[in-house]
């Protein structure tokens, strides 16, 4: 299989790069293939706009959809979005793996979506959930956070940890059509002491060798909902 | 009263430049005073790292969050981190006016949230919630949406606005200690006909001249969470 990890963290000796590190030595370890964005390292641009083509369709007035959709059809992204887009197709597995800024993914890694999930490439036409481009393709969120686990429990001070996700989870990868596993959440890594530390690597090698057979998180299907996009039962 | 918009927008003719360009000129009408930052005219960068700061803490590991309080104390931060810093500490109303992009906000406004909202600056020290450092001082999201307002719905297609916009009104304006408004969100712009777009102008400059009457958005306050920040009583 193989699995592609984008990694968004400024700091090389960091617990998410041991995460990445970790992942991808058990992966290869098992026989599966990685690769890795290291978007800090790479120096990924996470600003979308017409610095995303070499094509124009309007030069007149930015529609950035329609400049995506366009640029599709004649192959005008510019190199460095199409290598983020051949590492999409070639993967069977997508793991973003990054700290919880702000309750959300940082901007890096947030322009990386912005920018490589492109109308025409990631979703349209009627592409998406569960019709979607990457259906069949599995994804998952390696995420660490400052707070700890009660903080994000449902009556947390947080807000419930899948709550805050569920942009990232339901938004960005099931409407790009992935089978979302459950996040691996490292909570409060700042306040692990070193034990603590290899306890959470370990889980998250035995994460990733289930990772076949995991059961995704349930989300409804397309066919659940009626023609003015309302569940046609209540949840 | 002192307002403060930042617009994440690439295109300057766009329906969100004329929601910031209709709300400027409202405000200013009704004798209030102004400021906006265009993140995309200003070519804001939004990769939160060592770029935020001429000081250092630790040179031998980043730990974002130490070099944010060193910075904070000893003055370290550059400069257009610190006019944005003098723009949030001026304003009595923040307003974040963006297209809603892959549910979230778009990277350059995720990044100057990552940037700009440092330790020792914008929390830290109990300073949270409604003891927050900016207490007292009202923000409201100005959104655009691709999707109508059906498939936002509680049982919609994309899950409800509320909880997409979760993890930016609670963990990001609240969090900083912002009562938060009910966002303004202009639904499914691209499909408007001009006379539409009127109308949601003018109901967005209504919005605004009634900013300090509104009722804000009920969260939790910290007296009501528990030791281990469960909330003491269901919610």
């Amino acid at each position: 299989m193989n699995v592609f990890i984008v990694h968004a963290h400024p700091e090389p000796q960091s617990f998410n790069g041991a995460l990445t590190h970790h992942a991808r030595q058990t992966l290869e370890g098992a026989g599966h293939k990685v690769q890795v964005s290291d978007l800090y390292a790479m120096k990924f641009d996470p600003v979308s706009d017409r610095r995303n083509f070499t094509s124009v369709k309007n030069a007149d007035y930015l529609k950035q959809q329609l400049e995506e959709r366009h640029a599709f059809e004649v192959d005008g992204f510019v190199p460095d979005l199409k290598a983020e887009m051949d590492k999409l197709e070639w993967c069977d597995c997508l793991i973003l793996q990054f700290p919880l800024w702000w309750f959300g993914l940082p901007a890096i890694l947030k322009g990386w979506v912005d920018r490589v999930f492109a109308m025409g490439f990631a979703y349209g036409g009627g592409r998406w959930y569960n019709r979607g481009v990457f259906w069949g393709k599995r994804a998952l969120l390696g995420v660490t956070t400052g707070g700890g686990e009660p903080s994000f429990a449902p009556d947390g001070l947080h807000g419930h940890i899948d709550m805050i996700l569920y942009p990232v989870q339901h938004g960005i990868l099931y409407f790009a059509g992935f089978s979302v596993l459950p996040p691996f959440v490292a909570w409060s890594v700042a306040r692990l002491a070193d034990e603590e530390r290899r306890q959470q690597l370990e889980r998250w090698a035995n994460r990733l060798r289930g990772l076949w057979d995991e059961e995704p998180v349930h989300f409804p299907r397309l066919e659940d909902y009626d023609d003015n996009f309302r569940l046609k039962t209540a949840p």
